[in-house]
């Protein structure tokens, strides 16, 4: 296990997504495994941490989420743009070697029979809430955080460090067709009005 | 009404949320009218466009929703910092001159009763879709975005132009207790492996 990986406190979990960046989506059922690009990505509840995720019909990954109950949203990096783009555009439906396709480097963390994609800045392990409703209707997922991890090289004590670590680190905010901006400079609102 | 201020068709409204921007959410019910700032805003559905947003139980602007049934997503710049700041701290409910006392610069669109917050890089018009079960249970709120605007300095032909624009239309990506990130370079998967 890579030893910048570090657990990240549940009640500070939203932070991971809070500033909005296109994750990677991995799940499992039996022997398949499935990882998607998904922009549409959100933190939903505090505490008990919950998030939601639109996974459309059309997706492999949201039928081994539907089966398996178990997800997990992953924070991917600047250095694995052409990763995410790949795992974004084809489906595994198409290309049932998706995986071995895209080179998507795959680990699981203890106690979890999930494919978490290595190189990435942070992890969600999720467990799924069924609701029908939602999930039928609004191809909207919400699950619950069992889990949550960091690299520790870019998100320390609860904060991401983004201006401290290399540029590679930076997050993805796909915007539309492989076009995408990384996140940013900081910018502190108690610098101007203290 | 600002020269710069241009429609964006509905089937690319989605866009303007799509990475993961830090939003103000507007809604008046009579002569009540408020203004909140909301990290957790995510694009639901391109056609028809609709668009989710968490709005805690605490919230004037919430109750003036669920009395309405309209609301305004709208993408606030970094020029505007310190009033999304106060926007997102200060509530109607201890403060009833909220508004007034954020420096708050309201508009209307031709059609809407909705205030609008004047600088913003882009617009979101929203109808409720009522979902009690999503509203009570998860403070999520689905809207149908029925008409969506973007100021052409920075989003035009359908794309975002955050690299040719100047650094004060850059959108904003909370963290946390003040601190934000806004969105940084551009970057094409398609430049890499095309």
């Amino acid at each position: 296990m890579n030893q910048h990986l570090q657990t990240v406190e549940l009640s500070k979990a939203y932070r991971l997504l809070n500033h909005g960046p296109t994750v990677l989506v991995s799940a499992q059922y039996e022997n398949e495994q499935n990882v998607m690009a998904a922009a549409w990505a959100c933190a939903l509840e505090l505490v008990p941490a919950k998030l939601s995720v639109v996974l459309d019909k059309s997706t492999k990954t949201r039928l081994l989420i539907e089966k398996s109950g178990y997800f997990i949203i992953q924070v991917p990096t600047l250095k694995q743009l052409k990763l995410v783009q790949k795992l974004g555009t084809i489906s595994q439906f198409n290309d049932p070697e998706k995986l071995p396709h895209c080179e998507t480097p795959l680990f699981k963390f203890e106690g979890f029979d999930l494919p978490a994609v290595e190189d990435c800045a942070a992890w969600l392990i999720c467990e799924l809430i069924p609701e029908p409703h939602n999930q039928q209707e609004h191809d909207l997922f919400i699950g619950k955080v069992v889990a949550a991890y960091a690299d520790d090289r870019v998100f320390r004590n609860g904060h991401w460090c983004y201006h401290e670590a290399d540029a590679e680190w930076k997050s993805l905010h796909h915007v539309a067709g492989g076009h995408y901006y990384t996140i940013g400079d900081p910018v502190d609102a108690n610098w101007i009005d203290p």
